[in-house]
């Protein structure tokens, strides 16, 4: 299976990595808008202008689309669908829909499958939610984030007057964790699930005390939760805060029994020390599917809820039955 | 979506509880190999001989077959698959290519379809194990069941001469849980794993340091494990060990990044107060996917694998992209 990689940043890199540990894939290429000669890729991988993709529409089974959810996927995910088989990280919960409707026309037209939301949240995290949820229809779920770095929120704190760099960490609270483990269902608000720990290196002589007040009372992204502010110098934001952890919890718990007698509880982990490598994983794994999908006369938008999991495994039905079931 | 109950034990009984949770489905009738007339329901729900199950075949859209997987299914999953699209728990791991072949085999010749293998393990811990092992090739997984009763090994210790009533607990380690959560990757065997904890009563008289020898010595149950024997009373039995709890985790650790240097971890874990209604509510919603996948045309055999996501849900896809996704 050849796969090309479109927007060579964190998470490109990451998929020209996955596809030296899956046997069954190779890579075409990495496609970018930068200038290709100034481009030097980890393993060596030509790199092409983005412009020429359309060139490789025969050399290439899907392509991973790399680009971020604000402005790049929205515009390049129904672009690249007419040419290719495509995969997406669009994680802007509240357009998939719209997103969805633009992409499936795109590809639907030209005879290609498109998969969107692929990932860990959307992506693994909402695949739980599903299994959870149908096999418990009496119950609630959580969903927890971290402890990891969330770049929308270090890029805020950046936008801060006096603020050289930023880094800021999404905490899930432990006795919030408990309370929903426990089976208890409890409503939980905003601020009792999760801190928020912000690094932060000043410009020399800022007014430190203001910069946590206008930080700690940020609408929308501070102003409900309990947040730390801690300074640091360059050097320790280079050494201590250079990776990109991140992770997470579903949990659902629900009741069954004639009376709702009994309490049974779901949850599924994650604990990554690179978002972006793990996310580039789950694409690659998701371009498999695609692939055989596409293979079968599949067409159209599809998402992880639609991927029969057998199509994400190298291995043969047979093997899977015989060893993983 | 009507649902039949072919079997009246604990999982033909969690099935019944687990019908009136699902809006969408409505149960027909439970059949058994019993006299029907000596059969009470626990919600009323009619019951009919085994026998006349063939009478049913336009009035039932999926039957769950609930017998044992030692010598009921592998008789009857084939037999009432040429009938019925169906729907079993068949868990004898090492027999499961044999059986989807007789399956397979039955149920395409009727144009019916049939699911095997459904509930936790196999089933969601199978599904969990395919998953992280797609996303993560360079690593290794590992699954431990508990704290939980093992019907199997409780049955072993009621053939001990002496032994009037036992339940068996199979407890997993924490300090093997925390050295795989690690991401070191060890070598567990299976003694480090986990641990067997036996509950007895003993017939009057009986010798009870020969019971405690004889089980603790019992080849393939119990000699490779750090066993407990504890001897209680009727009442003490009755009483504490009524319940059928279990569960488990299934995890994943594997590393990414050009020199490997990353390393992340994929945890799915069920704390179950009744093993056989969790099981059940799985069963109920591979019978949703399985009739949606038979009105689409498919038939034959599969299993969870084969599944997509979204065809266990109640919900529309539109709904699961917008609110789930």
């Amino acid at each position: 299976m050849r796969i090309g990689i479109y927007g060579y940043g964190n998470i490109g890199r990451g998929v020209e990595c996955a596809v030296r540990q899956n046997a069954d894939t190779e890579l075409a290429g990495v496609f970018t808008r930068r200038d290709p000669a100034s481009l030097q890729t980890r393993t060596g991988a030509p790199v092409y202008a983005a412009a020429d993709a359309v060139k490789f529409a025969d050399q290439i089974d899907v392509m991973i689309l790399c680009g971020g959810s604000a402005t790049d996927l929205p515009v390049t995910t129904p672009e690249l669908a007419a040419l290719f088989n495509v995969v997406d990280s669009f994680d802007t919960h509240a357009r998939i829909p719209e997103h969805f409707a633009n992409v499936e026309k795109a590809a639907a037209d030209a005879g290609k499958l498109a998969l969107i939301s692929g990932g860990w949240d959307p992506g693994m995290f909402s695949l739980n939610r599903l299994y959870a949820s149908a096999i418990l229809p009496e119950g609630k779920d959580y969903t927890f984030w971290g402890r990891g770095v969330s770049q929308g929120h270090s890029d805020a704190i950046r936008r801060v007057p006096g603020v050289r760099d930023a880094r800021q960490y999404t905490v899930p609270i432990p006795a919030a964790l408990e309370a929903v483990r426990s089976g208890s269902m409890p409503e939980l608000t905003t601020r009792q699930k999760h801190l928020r720990e912000c690094y932060v290196v000043a410009e020399e002589g800022a007014d430190r005390a203001e910069i946590e007040r206008r930080i700690k009372t940020m609408p929308n992204y501070f102003d409900e939760y309990d947040t730390t502010v801690t300074f640091i110098t360059e050097g320790e934001m280079q050494r201590d805060h250079a990776a990109l952890p991140h992770g997470g919890f579903v949990i659902r718990t629900g009741r069954t029994g004639l009376e709702l007698e009994h309490t049974h509880t779901i949850e599924y982990r994650l604990t990554l020390d690179s978002n972006p490598e793990f996310t580039a994983n789950v694409l690659v794994a998701l371009a498999r599917a695609v692939n055989r999908m596409h293979a079968r006369g599949r067409t159209g938008c599809v998402t992880v809820f639609d991927v029969a999991p057998a199509d994400l495994s190298p291995l043969t039905p047979e093997a899977l039955r015989a060893h993983m079931l």
